[in-house]
């Protein structure tokens, strides 16, 4: 066990406003199959209230009861605003003060970075309770002269509560990442930052928009997940059917289906969400952990493997014993 | 000591290009002598290559001969996009690939936070030798018609290179953070995310620039942070003539001050460079680091107490064992 945790409290935000493919179709100039065969989205949420509160929702469902955190850790996609970043505003919205908070960045792969640091901070006896919130606001946004990523895209936020735990069984197992700037070019939001600074007038209004190509990102990182899932599991003598649950980044459907069409895993041991919520950037992984979770699929002392890609490119792993 | 490690190497990137506050009065409108009342800065460095490459230049002479980090972690207050972080850019430009690498965010504060993170990820062998980059390019985010906010930005680079190490003599003795969402509003850029995004209609141009009420926050900061290096230092039985340097965030010349003016150190131990390099975000507390290092003003087995307050608001403040 490389860090011992436990998951004590999980919650998610789905928006209630529903926009179904069809819908959407008409916005992007595409008939309503062509969405559906090209991402396996049916329908998206669209919040209307911004990832601080959408956080906070979810983090309240993820507390509960318990103490309030030592720690919140931002793990989105996109922040609310440049600067200060959005763990602030979550931990505003949930009405307290004086919690350390900072945001953890690696794109789709926030998340699972997040668990990675955030476990080694409870192994370390930094932090006891730690809150994890991923926020993800993508359809605002989406270029809809972009068809397909903008019709992968959907809103939601998912939070869960980390608690140290000692008995040897529970927490972290493993955990990997890489990351392949040759792939950089693939997902972005050029805007937003430094480089075209939105005051600029080169900047133009797509920079500040997602764009990805989706099927490039597919071939890419085909291979090197499928070698980093090997590995891992080859280190932790963990065979493919010894996985309860694995929990892939809801990148898009074509996505989601290598797992057991190429990966070897059976379709039922894979959460596949993304034909109701789309690609919830960051929010993804926890929100299907928090399903998952609320359904019974996993209860106490299941294994995940929980594994993406994302912008940069990157690919990361980790595989926890609930 | 709570985390071992040893900075085994730093590095700095101070753009070539110089701005006086002589040639900056003029853009804002106010005399020199207002400039360097209010501010302390003499002149600070306008980047003309992106925080990416600058991160690297830094980098590269942070990592010298040594092995090639397993870990990048991007510690900056402003990215260079939106997706992917800047991590994956740093580490393009550096050469590299498959490295993990993320950002962790709290804006002026990121340095410090990245030293928790990294050194518990090295103390729990997680990785061996990491890198941290901090590269803000303030000046692009600028607001001329907030004279004071605008005098105190300035451009740099910094990063280090963590080693593991194993003699229970070097590494992180203390670390703690508080934030403060009540004060959120005091250091902001409120465009860049999905509150107000770029291509919103109501997103005004300064929006998406630089704005702080420096003396607001000054005087919220200026007890809290007074009483965390109290307590830190009692904790650990730690006396202010202890510590050989005091590294603080240069927010500005009055905050720099502070901690000899009201914060009971001696002039000597507290490091200043504000008024040849402005505030430089997250930059200016390794820069100041780096600088020390080159300069020889600290050495092996010197105590440093790095501190500050950053947009959030939040404070920080690390207590290390070189």
């Amino acid at each position: 066990m490389k860090y011992q945790f436990k998951i004590t409290g999980s919650g998610y935000y789905l928006p209630p406003n529903i926009e179904t493919s069809l819908d959407l179709s008409q916005k992007i100039n595409k008939d309503v199959n062509w969405v559906l065969s090209r991402t396996g989205v049916e329908e998206r949420r669209v919040s209307e209230v911004d990832v601080d509160q959408m956080g906070a929702i979810a983090a309240k469902d993820a507390i509960g009861s318990k103490p309030k955190p030592d720690l919140i850790i931002n793990a989105s996609g996109v922040p609310k605003q440049t600067i200060p970043d959005t763990s602030v505003f979550i931990q505003k919205e949930l009405g307290y003060e004086g919690i350390p908070s900072f945001s953890v960045h690696s794109t789709c792969l926030s998340f699972i970075t997040a668990l990675n640091v955030a476990g080694s901070m409870i192994n370390s006896k930094t932090y006891k309770n730690i809150l994890i919130v991923s926020s993800d606001r993508g359809t605002r946004g989406r270029n809809f002269n972009e068809p397909e990523s903008a019709s992968l895209l959907g809103d939601a936020a998912a939070a869960i509560y980390l608690e140290a735990s000692d008995n040897g069984k529970h927490g972290l197992i493993d955990f990997e990442m890489s990351s392949w700037p040759e792939g950089a070019e693939l997902t972005q939001v050029k805007g937003g930052g430094t480089s075209l600074h939105p005051q600029d007038s080169i900047t133009k209004d797509e920079d500040n928009l997602f764009s990805m190509n989706g099927p490039e990102v597919f071939k890419y990182s085909l291979r090197k997940v499928y070698n980093m899932i090997s590995e891992i599991l080859d280190r932790n003598n963990i065979s493919k059917t010894d996985i309860d649950l694995l929990i892939p980044h809801q990148a898009s459907g074509r996505g989601v289906d290598a797992y057991s069409k190429y990966g070897g895993f059976e379709k039922g041991q894979v959460m596949n969400i993304i034909s109701k919520t789309g690609n919830c950037v960051a929010a993804s992984i926890p929100l299907a952990l928090a399903l998952a979770l609320e359904n019974k699929k996993i209860i106490k002392d299941d294994l995940i493997f929980f594994v993406g890609t994302g912008a940069g490119l990157s690919i990361a792993s980790a595989v926890v014993r609930l």
